[in-house]
């Protein structure tokens, strides 16, 4: 018999399930895409940072530590406010765990990494309260696509994540922008989430360039260009150009969905090819519904790794049970794809133990 | 019984088959390595471009044309001051026939192509007359060895190619300063090999930095440093990591001897997994000699792609029959690793009338 994976379905069971058989056992590409922008820099956003101004580097460790196993533009690890760290700490955990490849991909970033990064021809992003927020957004799109269609010939799957601080604030913009009822919908990195100053802040972006509710629904271009963000053509462009030849894993929370919403827009067809991969964290949130938005777009299944921090030795980890941070990083992706790829040898139990052991030694407690 | 591969060996037959039964039917990653440099800006020291101050534009060019089938940097395609196509013709056709796939990974160039491109750290190169050629030749050899390490795991096996216009000189400087015997032995695009220049240049370079023939046999690093190009630490790095894992095939004429070298005095054990794949052009050149280069570093087999444009409808393309261009972009390698992964059904006239299309069309004659 199959060995059950742990992984929970929180929609559409018929398509999860066969979309984790047809990952079972196979080898995946997991790619991390990476931008900064000027919304993450407005107090009390983000989490993704011990401050805002520091938001500029969390991007940029976290993939030099998915690549290297450590960071080297910061001291240590990316922590929050409290000093809980990035979830990227699950990523590269599951990712060595199983021995999964990783391409990190630049949407925009301010802080280049020591690392080998994959340009696309975008610049960082700007505040959306502006309503200008990323340029040469068809370009990194086309870009994007290339590249993706490229790695699918590669590997048999590929799973996609994100590192972008102040990434559901403009998930949110382009969602409203194209009339997706997602207000109190977004998760957050904070235990407290802001949605007050979320709304606010896409609200002045819509008035400040003349947008309203879903008046951008048929425009998923303009929708990222003056409301969202340089994470997202690189995300949409590689979906676009992977999933018509593989499945592709859509790892993150419900930035995801707005993602999802573009990819619709762009070339519905493609979705029937894809899944979003979450963490237990989100799908358990109470403050966020990510399943309540995906269903205003798509059947597309939502699956999320039971990974489970209660039992840990650490309270920087315990942390995540009380609902700081959650996600990000593709960390459930990775741990779906690295519970995947061995079968199931790889447990939640035998992931937490070896995030404790990278989490113990990187954060120079042994 | 398997169809033979229209691939001639050049040496070591006992390996070259062993290799060649090893890649067969396999699939392989194509990376196309791209830099540029002042040396190819001395006059009549190559002809990988219409002019010298054209050949930045020459690797930019060539990888748009892998990656997007056309180029958008520069009208048409790059072309010797004969008007004679870029061998990135070839390594397109032979790619796009087999649905192998691309990453193009940068050392530095002054010119951006509009595609994915793989940035590690570098910038482009200067005048090897100066002795002071390429910069951060270390921790760029360190991210193409991530990067390389991380491709290994999606592929059967690797291919890489190179386009530097200026290329062979640099070699020539690498060769000669770690004390191997490569002077009027180096390849050249152009169909008078321009070898006293070459070597003037070398001597220059050498001079201008107190070094001598032979003083650098054990500082690989510094020899690229002083008299190399920034497509070398990129190359070598890909090759270091990668080869741990799977075959690797490097692409190119006499310019693969250099990193041949670099390789061997950094890690001579990765050598067990390497082959040269070249052009019938570049073992048959009477004007150089890879093979009396190669022999004086290890046994590694040489392959080449038994192309032949003699019949061409093109006079464009029956010019390489005269000893022009001869090789670039990997032309050779994605030649052989066409025919291996389809197991002989792509053959040297099936390759040649895919190239005469492409040229047609891309020249804007049909």
């Amino acid at each position: 018999m199959k060995k059950p994976l742990d992984v929970l379905i929180s929609n559409n069971k018929v398509r999860a399930l066969s979309f984790l058989g047809d990952i079972r056992g196979k080898k995946p590409l997991f790619i991390c895409t990476i931008a900064t922008t000027e919304t993450a820099k407005i107090k009390g956003i983000s989490a993704a940072g011990e401050n805002p101004e520091i938001t500029d580097f969390t991007p940029p460790a976290d993939s030099e530590l998915l690549l290297l196993g450590k960071c080297k533009c910061i001291p240590g690890v990316p922590i929050t406010p409290d000093g809980i760290p990035t979830p990227a700490l699950i990523t590269m955990s599951a990712l060595q765990l199983a021995d999964i490849p990783v391409v990190v991909a630049s949407g925009g970033v301010r802080i280049k990494p020591h690392i080998p990064l994959l340009e696309l021809g975008g610049i960082p992003g700007k505040d959306i309260s502006t309503g200008k927020a990323v340029e040469n957004v068809d370009e990194v799109i086309q870009r994007a696509k290339i590249a993706g269609a490229n790695f699918a010939k590669t590997t048999d799957y590929l799973v996609i994540g994100e590192s972008i601080p102040g990434g559901t604030t403009t998930a949110l913009g382009v969602l409203l922008s194209m009339g997706i009822n997602a207000e109190g919908k977004v998760s957050s990195s904070l235990p407290q989430n802001p949605h007050k100053l979320k709304i606010d802040t896409v609200n002045a972006g819509l008035s400040a360039k003349g947008e309203c509710f879903g008046s951008l629904a048929k425009d998923p271009i303009n929708a990222i260009s003056f409301f969202g963000d340089p994470m997202m053509p690189v995300f949409v462009g590689m979906v676009l150009g992977a999933a018509e030849r593989v499945p592709v894993l859509m790892g993150g929370g419900t930035q995801m969905s707005s993602v999802l919403a573009i990819l619709k827009a762009l070339n519905p067809k493609i979705l029937s090819n894809v899944a979003i991969g979450t963490t237990r964290w989100i799908t358990d949130d109470p403050t966020s519904d990510l399943a309540g938005i995906v269903a205003q777009i798509s059947d597309v299944p939502i699956l999320a790794a039971d990974i489970n921090f209660s039992n840990s030795r650490f309270d920087g980890l315990k942390a995540y049970e009380r609902g700081i941070v959650k996600e990000g990083v593709g960390a459930g992706g990775a741990a779906i794809a690295a519970m995947a790829k061995t079968e199931g040898e790889i447990t939640k139990d035998i992931l937490l133990k070896e995030i404790e052991k990278n989490y113990e030694s990187l954060m120079g407690m042994k």
